[in-house]
């Protein structure tokens, strides 16, 4: 599938802002800051801070204050993959094709290098220029979307505890809507947020984000299962190796297909009211539903 | 040395309201909540939501939104504890006289406690029931000094780059500004900017914060060497063993302990203009650098 071309445009400037908020190598200590500038420049996709760009795109041509919620997002996002990677969570050697945070630097610094990061994306927020209130509402909306209840990390021990054990299809949903739909929900309704959104259509954002961010876990699901290491930069057919609660092992793979083009229908039908406004985000939300790496 | 009396009854009010804003254990995922709450009711002295507390009752009666900010210190004091003893960093069996987090979980949950505890101190922030605008710098506040930059996390890196090494009186002065008195100068300036004060007096406590938590830390390391492991409730003369940068190790123990009583004769100098306002202030600060243990 094509990438749509605003992404690519997106993504760079993402790249940009990342850059900035990011402090240099050369800034003591230095080791712990090229550890952090090695996991966020290790080739992500943004999906994350493109989505908080492009909701916040619906609301406002200014976009540019939705840029410190989207980053801080990926710092986030990018602690968490540190974190899991490491040889007490999934050991896990490589991430997308490079070596792993902790390969590289060592464990210690792995650590708390993660931490950092979940560290300055709140910094980051904090420094966002729009109204205080907005600000600490996006503080609210982000911590508890990666906080444990309902939330990434909650998502994350529900998913280890799962191992091995049969999980039922309400157990699989409570884990891929916390381990991940909850961080890109978050996304997307502090796009909204940051650019004053009103409470009805951050509301209408928020079931958007939560429903296209569980058709985005289930596709990693159906792609660790279809498509080879080499074009996931990751290794392939883990989830079945550790026995993961996955959409295919609980429903199928032709199910998961339909569950998947369900939900991202579901999750389209919301942005209906903001008709060519919400195309970009309507494009990028088939884009993470019908992806093939 | 006797503790202040109020302390006791501060000490209380902030293990209810630790309480009160913790996960309970029966909230799913069930393990991680039982972890954080395991580390966070481990004995700890409470002293940075104390020192919270006390600077907010400069500035008002009231002190009970200050909970919030020092109760988000405390969680992220935990964390750093939870994951200053892991395996990689380190490697303590003991802290408090009980088996470190890693021990008693696993180092997964343990790592996943301290991510949780972390990001759950940001929405602790947010949550306090002040304006937006104070919320916000408190996030700021408290988010810089648990950083990388001149904060916790970088003295924590710079203190591990410096073990073995033979460290001058500035790095030691840069390991120790950072990793301890960083975040025990926010719990000072937090509890002052959640009352209101003016940013003359935030200033006037951050100054006191900086200078009475560098004395706290090279008091710390004088009791590493002078006193037993059964007095501390963790490995004594563990510094020496670790060839940590410490006070004693670079002026001697009798020079380290003028360092202490000047930088805190400095620090409480800091408070005069608050005469009897600040006396259960100025009581903690004695009492943090004339401590036994």
């Amino acid at each position: 599938m094509k990438l749509p071309s605003f992404f690519e445009e997106d993504l760079q400037a993402v790249d940009a802002a990342l850059q900035k908020l990011l402090p240099s190598e050369a800034t003591r200590p230095s080791s712990i800051h090229k550890a952090m500038r090695y996991s966020v420049f290790a080739g992500g996709k943004r999906v994350r801070p493109i989505l908080c760009l492009e909701s916040a795109r619906i609301f406002s041509e200014d976009v540019s204050a939705a840029m410190f919620p989207g980053c801080a997002i990926e710092f986030i996002h990018t602690y968490s993959l540190i974190h899991d990677d490491l040889p007490a969570l999934d050991n896990d050697d490589l991430r997308r094709g490079k070596p792993t945070c902790h390969k590289q630097f060592g464990e210690a610094a792995a650590i708390l290098a993660g931490d950092a990061l979940l560290t300055l994306a709140f910094e980051t927020i904090a420094a966002a220029p729009v109204d205080a209130d907005r600000r600490v509402r996006m503080v609210t909306e982000i911590s508890t979307s990666a906080g444990t209840v309902n939330g990434m990390v909650g998502g994350q021990v529900a998913d280890i505890e799962a191992e091995g054990k049969v999980a039922g299809p309400e157990m699989l949903e409570y884990i891929h809507r916390s381990k991940t739909a909850a961080l890109i929900r978050a996304s997307i309704t502090a796009g909204a947020i940051c650019t004053g959104a009103t409470d009805q259509d951050v509301a209408r954002l928020r079931s958007f984000g939560e429903t296209i961010g569980w058709a985005f876990q289930v596709t990693d699901d159906i792609l660790d299962v279809e498509e080879s290491s080499a074009a996931l930069g990751k290794t392939a057919g883990k989830d079945i190796a550790q026995q993961k609660a996955t959409y295919p092992s609980v429903f199928g793979l032709e199910r998961s297909h339909q569950i998947a083009k369900e939900l991202s229908e579901k999750a389209i039908s919301e942005l209906a009211p903001y008709g060519e406004e919400a195309s970009r985000l309507r494009e990028i939300a088939e884009f993470l539903v019908y992806r093939r790496t």
